[in-house]
């Protein structure tokens, strides 16, 4: 289902009418619970309940949310255990009889969860909607309050509801199919870190009973600017809408209809937010030559190119007076012109600050040079252009660089090898040349992230998925620390003999109890002077949207609030590649990543 | 992409200009050389050639087929061999940097393809359009000629455009991505069976040379009757429309608007054309309760009901007389009775007959079992009928039936365990009683479909997809030879002790030279005297859809014309499940497929 907001009633009397009545109000689903009319627990006795027919195939796959019966089947009474397991399997029987491809959803009741978890196991159809409280209203009410006993908020916590789902999640192995449904309540609002944690799962749907509205001056239904921020964060993740409202409700339309209102305001409307939470193998640029779409893509970076002209601008100032300009020559050498945005910033900054330059560009892929000796011919014939159909690393320039003019960087600065590529094209610098960008810096923090482990997951069988780091537009994720350097790499390095190699070791403190389910991946990169492109998530510059963040997988581990994180990461080098190598340690080490290159690594 | 009308041209000076003019002319792609410029062979040469950013991604994906080089890397001259060679990789470079899922199209001239599908399997990207003439013309003047030896009628043989895509297709090992692009010329119309020979192939799309198009009466273009029915051969096998025309050409409207008219009257609208050549283990409705989507699809069927209606109408004139219809009681069984259509067919033939009829409905799917309980409250209150939730195996009844009804009856007949439900129910009849069905026939023949065969393969990994039978809506498929009769199952079988297992050898004769990838399976039943349901596609019953034919693969192999096909079935029995085994024999035996059942089975 693509976006929807549900009506969810505790009752009725004709499952058609609830749909239609919901319909009219502007809800396109409904969440009832599978007996509606009070099946009888013998599947064998002849009673008027509803039948299959009563929709259509389609419809009950599309339109309905079966609730299952409220029933705890990890009960500490074996009685009420057995009475209850029956009443459960009959009903996602039934549910499984009705919705070929559906949605049941099972309401969490505290930490027992192992019966409830072989009984999803089993079910081979649909998805399970796992219905949790957004927090424990204690300890809600514990973040207030400065007299409360070490042991009574370590019991409060126990009774996290975020810890019977973690319970759970692990019981049924990670499984995709299912999904959180967070519930909200007027009694208790919960704390920004605990909103934050709910964005690293598999977040299905918010319920929002109708309670949680208040009016406004005109009299109308609305809800407040707290709630507007918590609901608008699960929004923003992609969360769908339940609310939950009396059958007598009147003002169910104005719930719909004010909540589609903050869902619209709360859509990241990214042009390329299809890519959500998918895993791509990084491009490896210097291996392979780069198709028209790629080009394109990074192309319509609407800011990208505007730093580097205005980079380029001041570099030109700075080397030539004004005095100088008329005859001064400056020769820039653009080390892959790709189809041409850079030159074109290259131009742009030399006609705005009528500094004389002539632009050597350099690039390896031949099918991007048809594109650029067009551009010669038909944009640039009044321009001192020149190009050249060379690796950079093996070119004999006719004279020396001024500014050497780049943009090899990766989501995670030098992992489409910059390094090595600047350090081979030195011998094309003058002597107090310099570089465009100068530096550039990669950043890690810990994640959580259900949906991206179960990606990883599931390349499992094709690739040794968790020895790779993948670009990823991070959604559903939440930060269990905040980003901190890695690696630098500055330039032009004149150092002798250079070493690109890097080991570095990093602490991280867990905000909250949390699973760990990788590494976030980020870079900045300065440009000149202060000019810079950044898009580590404290900094980003706004716009940029040429690099996603990289993730690097980890077995997942529950931690605790406070608890210390330590990542290593390694870049290592070979005759042939370069690649990185990550560990984790908590306590103990973790497993060492991606030892040898064996995963990913970048082919030289 | 969807169903398109595509404008080829053999040349252009502008191509978004062209795509303009089609675009304008009802055309939704163009074909043009990809060196529609002359692009010089050596790339890095500075020459005014097209650049990648003539169109944005999307349309060089979606609307552009770049016609490859027409050189020969097969040429028996070493020189040109190599010259073909650097022009057509060069050629594919291209062609791969501006389309990142694109297709390319390249002309077959003869026999020798060695080289070509070398550089097939190479390019990763897209797909391959392989253009072929649909017959070779010599050919075709034979088949009016009486006077040609057979050494010319061999040789020309030789020189047939299937022989040469077949070896190609063998040779790039039945890859998915390499599809047939057929060219029709105005100077030879293809026999028939030249024509159901290529629906048999991966079509992608035919060539439509706009001198096949004559004026009509109104001075309007149009296509004479024969090649009208050629070309709706191949659309109903959803090829898709290439029209060549010069580019001064007036009328290219006309032919686009006339060929999607032509289009729209060969396309076969059945409801669930979704399943078209796709694969699905059948049903195994003995040991898995069928869900609501499943009972839907089958009560749709607009025809079978009416025939079951109409076969019990007739049983129950022949079994009471008209001055005993008032009080004689006909005691009816329906085996299996899901939501309940055939119990509603059997209503409504004792009120059209005025016979009174006990109805019991024996249903084990205790989730059938809600929905029929429901019906008989609200809509069958007047009516004598009960409802038994149970196996009909394990069913004791209160009283002997005259006539059992059932639809147990998968696409081969007996694969859904009829014989053995049926036998099971044997002590439920009154000894002059009557089954209806009374008799199921299985047919079976030999088939081409690279399609299929394609699908087929896709499954190897996870299963031993060559030892399954599948239900298959089959639709890009040759009959290399007409259906034969496979097993007959009757009922009531009163044999004892029964034999449900079966052995039988068949032989076919292939009609052309072809390929064999499977075995169609079809069947027949006889609900009462010459009432009858059938799949059988020289019979095939109007309108019935609730059957999709089966397949039992087999590892392709060429057939020549006149060959002798023997294929051996096996039913056989064990304590748990029911299992077909089959072979193919030619001048040699093929594999024995699915020996011991370890493959596809149905369990008992």
């Amino acid at each position: 289902m693509n976006f929807y907001v549900c009506l969810l009633q505790e009752c009725t009397n004709s499952i058609p009418k609830l749909i239609q009545y919901a319909n009219a109000n502007n809800y396109n689903v409904v969440a009832v619970p599978i007996n509606a009319n009070m099946v009888p627990l013998d599947p064998y006795e002849r009673d008027p309940t509803y039948p299959g027919t009563l929709l259509n195939a389609v419809d009950w796959n599309s339109k309905m949310i079966f609730m299952l019966s409220d029933v705890d089947v990890d009960s500490p009474s074996p009685k009420l255990r057995e009475h209850s397991k029956k009443i459960l399997l009959r009903d996602i029987a039934w549910a499984e009889h009705l919705q070929n491809a559906g949605c049941v959803m099972k309401r969490l009741h505290g930490p027992n969860i192992d019966n409830l978890a072989e009984i999803i196991k089993a079910k081979t159809k649909g998805n399970w909607f796992i219905q949790v409280p957004i927090s424990n209203p204690t300890m809600g009410s514990f973040e207030h309050r400065k007299d409360a006993t070490e042991a009574e908020i370590a019991e409060a916590e126990a009774n996290d509801p975020w810890t019977w789902w973690n319970s759970l999640r692990f019981a049924v192995k990670h499984s995709s199919k299912v999904k959180v449904v967070i519930e909200l309540t007027d009694l208790d609002r919960p704390s920004k870190e605990t909103v934050r944690r709910w964005l690293g799962e598999p977040i299905e749907a918010v319920i929002i009973p109708s309670s949680l509205f208040v009016r406004n001056k005109s009299n109308y239904h609305v809800l407040q600017k707290s709630w507007q921020t918590i609901i608008g964060h699960l929004l923003a993740a992609r969360a769908n809408i339940i609310i939950s409202a009396n059958p007598n409700d009147m003002f169910i339309s104005q719930y719909a209809d004010y909540l589609r209102k903050l869902a619209s305001d709360n859509n990241d409307t990214h042009v390329l937010n299809s890519y959500e939470n998918l895993l791509e193998i990084p491009l490896q640029p210097l291996c392979d030559n780069l198709d028209s779409y790629t080009y394109e893509v990074f192309e319509s970076d609407p800011v990208k190119y505007k730093l580097y002209q205005d980079a380029v601008q001041a570099a030109l100032i700075d080397r030539v007076s004004d005095k100088d300009a008329p005859k001064k020559l400056t020769v820039v050498m653009l080390l892959g012109g790709g189809r041409g945005p850079l030159a074109r910033a290259i131009f742009n900054a030399a006609a705005l600050t009528k500094r004389k330059v002539r632009l050597y560009i350099i690039e390896k892929n031949p099918n991007a040079i048809r594109t650029l000796s067009h551009m010669v011919q038909t944009l640039w014939g009044d321009k001192d252009v020149r190009i050249f159909s060379k690796d950079m690393r093996d070119f004999s320039p006719p004279e020396l660089a001024d500014i050497l003019v780049s943009e090899l960087l990766g989501s995670f600065g030098d992992n489409e090898l910059s390094p090595e590529c600047l350090d081979g094209a030195l011998k094309l610098l003058k002597a107090d040349g310099l570089s465009i960008p100068y530096k550039s810096t990669s950043y890690i923090n810990p994640i959580m992230s259900a949906v991206l482990h179960q990606n990883v997951s599931q390349l499992v069988s094709t690739v040794p998925a968790f020895d790779y780091g993948y670009v990823s537009l991070l959604k559903n994720i939440y930060h269990i620390d905040k980003p901190q350097t890695l690696f630098e790499f500055a330039h032009p390095n004149r150092v002798v003999p250079i070493d690109n190699t890097r080991c570095k070791e990093i602490s991280f403190t867990a905000q909250k109890d949390c699973v760990l389910h990788g590494i976030g991946g980020y870079f900045d990169t300065m440009l000149y002077k202060d000019i810079h492109l950044s898009i580590n998530p404290l900094a980003h510059t706004p716009g940029l949207f040429s690099w996603f963040p990289m993730f690097f997988p980890t077995h997942p581990r529950t931690l605790k609030e406070g608890e210390t994180i330590s990542v290593k990461f390694w870049r290592c080098i070979d005759a042939d590649k370069v690649w990185y190598e990550w560990q984790v340690s908590t306590r103990e080490a973790w497993e060492h990543h991606n030892a040898g290159g064996t995963g990913y690594h970048m082919r030289l």
